[in-house]
């Protein structure tokens, strides 16, 4: 019974840090409770049941279905299945026909042929990588739809009707789903996307402002201290934001206008910073390595580097930063490229200072890698800027 | 017309080289065609449509929405939507049967507030990373069909029979996914994995027995014929197989023995073997962008560290190609410790060459980089390589 408490104790304050991180969540629970119950209102209300009839639980469906976490993937897949309904439906009522056309015997067949050509095709389209990245949902439907309807016709003569009734539910149960997850707190993916984006260089600029001092002053602290910076760790989530960025410029693409982003707004932009973003972090991610490597640097070729190195290093991360903010508040960076001016010249120096070195000593394995990384760096800083001020 | 015509050839292009790359999408387009002109069996043969009537549609919609390219994808979603519609079946008989009870007007208030409580709990609980990975789908079918079942219980009292014809058609829908995708030309999710992990591991290896070779000789080579070379650009994509290769591990957890792996087959492993591959790879990617560079390398620079430089390089590349292979056939590694012990002494050469030698040239800053990576990759084969053993 110990043990037992102590689990219900640990999955109660997930939940609790699940809703804290991000409230919205909680929310969008509500709402999709909201929108279910009220769909559900057709099986209760007399008048509309005897219109809809059974086809009501299609509205059910949809909403269950559809609802999703942010308006762009909700709307894409209402849109989805909407289309992929009336679509598949006009040809299933087209295929019932010529199937009826053949006669008893072959009718079946018939029917089988085309089912079965119709699953094998729309299958294979899936696996086309664009057309599964936006259409993948309305495809099953289109499978499933066509196959139901020139089936069940088969059965049921009034298969216009049948039709009829299962897309107006569908879009009454898709219209309650984009009008409640519009209306009420929206999540619209585009903002997050804008905001991963601006999180993401801000966290590259966070670590490389801590960069130089936690590297020159290491052996000061110990390794356990320095776990604990969370800055020095932010940027480990970039590495692999590819899936999540796709996923939220696919959604996005659906959303109308809103706030300050409009109709059409240069998503694919977004991807490109995103990349930037990322092979920076995996430069970082080299240079964090450094950060715990157990080779010690001598103190004193330590001492000749120490200056320039920081300097670069905190003017990359100020610059990212001022980036970060200029993409957050859609301005023009205010003063990134002083930033940037500034580590390009400590960068010059730095090669100068090594140029002129004498290096009697062993440990520039230790201590260049820092410098070149950061002068890669400057690099994908330089390409950041351009795309930024295109936003 | 013209413009047309070239975009049908492109369309035509891709699709031919979309089935040849992978056979087994064509295969698996006709499995779903397949599946789902049987199951319409349902509607075509009377005796049976007598048993079921229109539930059987519940037979066609699990086809078309279970059937997924793997047997572990296959077998995860037929397992969530048989249990989920099983336990929300039960649920929702319960919360039908206890509205009953409260007479006319509170049934329908108290039917749309256990749906609403049902349908936020639920929605909530997917937002569980570890739920969202593994039981997503049976909770959107738990909502559904609770949500059908307590609701249209209203209407029809023969509540019973409906959810044990549905749950019946399910089974019957479900399992010949099943059946069909283990017994025709299965694809198995674990042996993707596996072979996606060997692979990954083997474009590494490949990258780094051309780098040597390549970086050096860089002058003599165009820019052009660099970028062809197909060696040098694979690891690229496994920058990002994070999520491919978690994915993958999801479904191979749903899969039963098969082939030479057994049923709860540590993937686990494969995931921390592929995270370690990646890390090497954010090396790799540094190191890449060092063939890119325009500043020139001394030729007399280069001399001394060619030889070592290329021999580590080499060696490395050897060792993992030797692990991909051992991964892909499951023995120990013939001769990777040997070649991780030769480019340890290359590494050893080199720090002994860097701390004698006496630089009095500026390109230190060229050449340093390489080497410094490649013995970070040294700390990362011997990574690899541990793991690699205890498959």
């Amino acid at each position: 019974p110990e043990k037992f408490k102590d689990k219900v104790t640990e999955i109660a304050s997930n939940t609790k840090k699940l809703g804290q991180d991000d409230p919205r969540r909680v929310i969008h629970s509500l709402k999709v409770g909201l929108a279910l119950t009220l769909v559900s209102l057709f099986y209760y209300y007399q008048p509309l049941y005897n219109n809809f009839g059974v086809s009501a639980m299609w509205a059910v469906m949809t909403v269950v279905v559809v609802f999703e976490f942010t308006v762009g993937a909700t709307l894409g897949k209402g849109v989805n299945r909407g289309l992929a309904t009336l679509l598949a439906g006009a040809l299933g009522v087209g295929a019932h026909h010529l199937a009826s056309l053949s006669g008893q015997i072959g009718e079946p067949i018939l029917l089988g042929f085309f089912v079965f050509l119709q699953a094998t095709t729309s299958t294979f389209i899936r696996f086309f990588p664009k057309i599964k990245a936006r259409y993948d949902y309305g495809l099953l439907i289109f499978i499933l739809t066509f196959a139901l309807v020139s089936v069940s016709g088969y059965r049921d003569d009034e298969i216009l009707e049948l039709a009829h009734k299962r897309l107006s539910t569908i879009l009454i149960g898709g219209s309650a789903c984009v009008v409640l997850s519009i209306l009420v707190c929206p999540v619209w993916a585009g903002a997050d996307l804008h905001s991963l984006i601006a999180l993401n260089i801000e966290k590259l600029g966070n670590f490389l402002e801590g960069f130089g001092s936690e590297y020159f002053n290491k052996s000061e602290d110990d390794q356990e201290a320095k776990d604990d910076k969370a800055f020095l760790q932010g940027y480990k989530s970039v590495l692999n934001s590819k899936a999540a960025e796709e996923s939220l410029a696919n959604f996005a693409r659906w959303e109308p206008g809103h706030g300050r982003f409009q109709f059409r707004h240069p998503w694919i932009q977004y991807l490109k910073v995103g990349t930037l973003t990322r092979q920076c972090a995996y430069r970082i991610e080299a240079l964090h390595s450094r950060l715990n490597s157990d080779t010690q640097v001598l103190p004193e070729v330590r001492e000749k580097i120490q200056e320039t190195c920081t300097k670069m290093s905190t003017e990359c991360g100020k610059a990212l930063k001022d980036l970060a903010t200029a993409i957050r508040t859609m301005t023009k960076p205010s003063s990134a490229d002083s930033h940037v001016a500034n580590s390009t010249a400590a960068a010059k120096s730095l090669r100068t200072l090594l140029k002129s070195g004498i290096w009697e000593d062993a440990d520039l394995l230790q201590v260049i890698p820092a410098v070149t990384v950061a002068s890669l760096l400057l690099d994908v800083v330089n390409c950041t800027e351009k795309i930024a001020e295109s936003v």
